[in-house]
């Protein structure tokens, strides 16, 4: 096994920041000693990075990432290959995406599915949430198998009637099954049956541009659902995972419910803190690229987000990456706002618009790398493993230079998608070195990985209960 | 036109108490004059009652009860001749009872079948909410036309899945129209869905008796229902009223959504202030007796409803009124609780379990008759010709004997039902006399009165927004 | 006795809008009868006046006025004479004035000085606060006697260190007092010992502008002060008062006790609802003219203010009415504000800033009358006598011309002041003729009565306990 | 200098659970390994402890102890050489004790006199916050001073009239101070004012009874007083640290505030967590040994302040450890509880009885560390030096049975008093072993340190705002 030696950096984990030498042998961290201490003066390594001047931190683990999912006939832009690699550059190295049951069919159809088509290609390590689309006695009891398995989360949607949509009694039906088995519940909360009502009346008074995306898709009706989850939840005695929170309106259930001791989670994404629906309302259709759902909201619920970070009632941070063509994909929509493929492309530029959040002074570093590291990696059960750098966990480590500054361009980012949301904005701090389980993957602005450097990632059931 | 003069009385409104005689010519109030003032005093009149140590208060508008009402292949034990004479006795003077849409069917015809059961049968007057089971793009364009006949008030439902129950969509569209034609949506806010998991669960497991029907019925779902009732009203910009309120969570979202100012309402009903899940347990079958939904809560709750009755969150007690005998209706439900007729008998007991509450010192006077006369009636459009005496209203009248006790029974109430939920229970305060329209129908412990002596009420929309 | 009968307007009180003649004999209301009835017909009178197309209301009762006030060398503007003829002007027919106890005197020495100051010189009924500067024994003691002399309500100050601040307490032990005798204890509402602090701080940094006076008392410290007299209210289990309230993050705190079912009340003023820190920012001196204290908020907090009153979370509007000329008296504080004698006039606009609130559709009819007539009569036990027509209430009486428009300035207002605060702003509605106990003493744009119309009026204590 | 490597226990720190084997090299920790791993292995150390089966733990960080501290004319039992070594006993190796400033006298003065007393006679490290007693301009500047000798953090007390109360200026001004510098203000909230009238008057009506204690000192009155500091610090724009809470509804105020993001602190100590009011009314004038302000609560208020601390609205739990003893000082209040010394013994047990939380559920491993070790260290700048163990930190490292159990006891325990509040309780869970900077100080159930082993430790400002 080859050893690597990490020298002279400040290592900041969410727990602390210390001037420590890393070593690594083999796939893992084997130690830490202070830097510049006899012992650590001693240690050799087959490979030794100067860290002088760096942030050592874990690799980021997104946590909600949809690599070519399937939608209205075309699919996301990224592949299991493109996206991860992607991600290894943004200082990503493990993603969790979300493999997807089909109606009628089964979990362990649609799993196998998806293990195929990430199996031998992820640049990272990968994991499986599932989307339960058909909750019924079969694909409950498959639920224990999964967690067997590794496959510890489970994702229901509020939204997309006739697609994803579950009822009330089959949301309840699987909390009480996590309840049960300790699966993790996430929810898409937004209540997807008004919501179409509204999409309705908006086309037939001829609202068709994008921006109209975002006002059918009403704050109060993300607040309203995410109430909804939260008590189906406390009625079955189970913990509940938010995805994608936008609204502070859906922020304050959250906060009310976790105030009362109750185990609700949320996350949000980088493109709720730094976009907004001015974003959507660009001229022409260029708003197209910004629709996502939940959708971008006004520019002042960035600052109840910020803050919910700050307070911890958001726990964390992820991309919901899944990136659609503006040319051939984002334009299908034209004419109607309910036909654009909903997702923006995110894995890669994660890690760097949170540092700017550092920057900006709005949280602190340990902050950081607990919301983009260490709590998913908890909240789905790969902790100590991922999101944390200490001995016995895997190395995935992350040279950062904090002074750096990048420009933001779809033309230099490596996702597989034709426009950047962040185009021509400047941020300051850039991935320098990446390691993937104790291979060195980028460095010095090139990819030195291979399809298949990932390896599925089994994970436990959550960590994170309070 | 006959003339009667009420001397000596405390007139007692929601606002006032005086010391006043009240002039009634024909049906209605002509005048108030003070007590023993030269012009009172120079009053005549074709029928003079003494009051002296009486209250004279206006006759009760119960705004939520259901006279012979199809369930399951019965009905309810009152028909509106029954019903409406039990009402008189206790001191109520108005109902408004729910006309029923069935499913395929329209409003019209619902409507017209519920004229047709009440016309020349009732002993006081009447009016009607309209239940729209089906909306539908016909149901929703016939709710203006009912607003203009005098039926401005539409009633749905989250609960009863297959029956009565409304998805999201539906109720949406229900309060868009009701902010478009000022017609009031009024509210079973329980989730229907959720519960009818739990009841399968609960039956499966051998959970068959009363008390089950307390605990299916959850109350966080109650909670649920309402703040999802609520959220949605928002979206359309719509005011709301929750009927039959039960559970302390439940009027937590009232009071927030009124504390941001929004027109948001709520009824409880007597059975919810002095009832609770304990009889629910009665041993043997007799909890059946207690099964209504939304259901008796722990006896915890009702702290919370008395307060929110003194802090206006709750702003109108009804009864619900929907009895069921013991012997041959509610003993369907033998060895199932969810075949157990929903439903209690009320419409005779409210005014006196109120004042109950004057004795206990829960409420004042004037609370009793704002939340039992005067805010029902501009609730639902019938202000002021009902809910007040004053020059120009109708006029209802009790003389209400507040020092007279009384024991509850099936025995000697005028419901047709054979049990009462107070049985045995003693209260203080009695009804002396009652004037439906100028008529004395009640007095001296007899019915004078007669079936067509009520006539139907044209209401106006809510004139109770703030 | 002479009798007075207005004919054929719209009475509005409180509780009703009728259609109703109104027979006044001697000082009293005698009797309502609808218009048109034969029995109104048949009424006659000395004076008959003709209110059709215009509202026949309660005489306003305004709670909190300092007439003729001793303030740092000078004193109010008005005296009882001037001021109370003013109210006359502006439908106010009855004021609660504040009696001030010295420091180091009796409350019997300050209610005799100010009965000698208001004895046979007020246009209008009046009545007395007492103002406690100084808490200890005897004055506790000597509480319990004024209650019998119709003062029932007593104000401390947690402002203003030195003159009239009591320390917590001092509040705690008064508070006691009035849950024993059932005296109300009436709050200013601001922490003086933080803004004195404040004060120093921002006169050192040569900061003497008038709009520094509201910097320094800022909203946050009248929340603090709201919040800690409300508990220290909560540990004497007695009922609170707060006077004009001014920030929404002390209503919060109101509304939050009044939730739990406590007996905490607030008001506003005029003032807060239409005026700003804006005005306080008027060039030149002329923000002097806005010193008040709490002070005028950014005109964010008017929303919140409004909709307290809605919600009843604000139950009384009063004037706070303490007029100082502008030349020679606001001028003290050039160079310094906090040398600005405090107060504002205001006791002849009342009725017609809220009636604006009418026109612009922020509060009902009904809501107005409350806020400005009953509840206040209420609040200070001096109902039904007075904030409501009814048969033997006082006939304080206005006939309101909902059309007419009138814009305001101190070239034609009637307070002794020699500014307004609302020069050449225009409202619609206006004061016709005016009732004082039967008299009238205001009509076709003339003042018809005379000093020594008015008498003091003994109260009970507060009736609007929940 | 020597080596010290623990082997093969289950390292826990505030993030972490890790299998790692700790070198310790002098006086610092200068690596950690994976336990088994080659490197590991291949350690040599003077000294090699055997942590199979047992927690690795930092050594405890008490903020809040008074040893030696006079009081009413005695001081509390534990000198700082008794006090110390208990708390070592105990598995705490940092405390931070409080230097008074008298009235009058100077920061400096008290400073130095605590300085004097805890020099040379430590056995483990300290550092000091202190208590200014005379807010003026003089301490306000000597505030900077002290923060460049590390003592960054200064109390406040709203209670102790006449004695360390402070008025809301002096109050506003010393938080002003901690804006401008980065002190950190630590409040004693409790409304002193208000409670000294209720002493008075309970003693005056005969209620003498240590239970009175608990009477007088109303949880309202720390509620309000809670709500004004931090309103107080929300004007100063400063952070603030609430000390030993104790109350409820005190929570729900740093709750809210900690909502909106304010940087509001808060720390219990075991006494709320495990007694109550049911003691402080034990017979006879054993309650005595309860007394200690803010007082014992009723029962109740236990589940909310461990729902408190997993919420994290609890950052820490100090024991505000001042012990008197039975015999010879508590009883100085024999028949005048207001005379009888405040404080409790616990600097030794607090370890033993959080780790009894994680034994019952109620709060996890790293929980524990996070509240006992990490938090007080960042929350008063001694981290990442003491509160974790990390490459470069203190070698304060506790090795702790988990499964050991102890009964407790006044017989048995090392503090200088002669009672135990947990007499006879039996908890789960024992300190085998304790480093103080790389010394082993206990080990074997002996104690091999000695006085003069600890030192001083200078702080930085608070580390832990958000």
């Amino acid at each position: 096994m080859t050893r690597t030696l990490i020298r002279n950096g400040l290592v900041i984990t969410a727990a602390d920041e210390l001037a420590a030498d890393v070593l690594v042998d083999g796939e893992r961290v084997v130690a830490l000693a202070a830097s510049g201490s006899e012992l650590a003066q001693g240690w050799t390594a087959d490979t030794v990075l100067d860290a002088t001047g760096k942030y050592v931190v874990p690799g980021g683990v997104d946590a909600h990432t949809h690599m070519e999912m399937p939608f209205g006939g075309t699919q996301s832009a990224d592949t299991f290959e493109t996206g991860t690699r992607a991600a290894a550059w943004g200082g990503t190295t493990t993603i969790v995406d979300f493999a997807i049951q089909s109606m009628g069919g089964s979990l362990r159809e649609g799993l196998d599915a998806w293990h195929a088509k990430a199996e031998g290609n992820c640049a990272i390590d990968y994991a499986f949430h599932m989307i339960v689309a058909d909750v019924n006695d079969s694909s409950l009891k498959e639920m224990e198998a999964l967690i067997g398995e590794g496959v510890t989360s489970f994702k229901l949607f509020m939204a997309y009637p006739g697609v994803f949509y579950s009822d009330d009694g089959k949301i309840l039906r699987a909390l009480q099954k996590g309840a049960e088995t300790g699966g993790l519940t996430m929810m898409h909360a937004e209540n997807g049956i008004a919501i179409d009502v509204l999409i309705e009346q908006a086309l037939a008074k001829g609202q068709t541009d994008p921006r109209y995306h975002g006002e059918v898709r009403h704050a109060l009706l993300e607040a309203e659902a995410t109430h909804r989850a939260i008590k189906l939840a406390q009625v079955a005695e189970a913990p509940i995972y938010i995805v994608h929170l936008s609204a502070a309106q859906a922020l304050a259930q959250v906060q009310q419910a976790r105030d009362e001791g109750f185990n609700a989670f949320a996350e949000t994404c980088p493109q709720y803190l730094f976009l907004s629906t001015d974003d959507l309302a660009r001229p022409g259709f260029e708003g197209a690229k910004y629709v996502c759902s939940t959708p971008l909201r006004p520019a002042e619920h960035q600052a109840a987000l910020w803050r919910g970070l700050r307070t911890d009632d958001l726990s964390v941070v992820s991309t919901d990456h899944c990136p659609f063509c503006f040319k051939g994909q984002k334009d299908m929509g034209i004419g109607d706002f309910s036909k654009i493929p909903n997702g923006l492309p995110g894995v890669e530029t994660r890690m760097d618009l949170l540092h700017q959040g550092v920057v900006e002074g709005r949280i602190s570093r340990k902050r950081w790398i607990e919301i983009a590291c260490a709590t998913p990696a908890k909240m789905f059960g790969l902790y100590p493993r991922k999101g944390t750098i200490a001995p016995g966990a895997d190395a995935d480590i992350v040279l950062y230079d904090p002074a750096a500054t990048q420009v933001h361009s779809a033309k230099t980012h490596h996702m597989a998608v034709d426009y950047s949301c962040y185009e021509g904005r400047e941020t300051t701090g850039k991935v320098s070195t990446v390691l993937s389980r104790g291979r060195v993957v980028v460095d010095g602005g090139e990819y030195l990985g291979k399809a298949g450097d990932g390896a599925f990632q089994k994970r436990t059931t959550c960590q994170y209960l309070r």
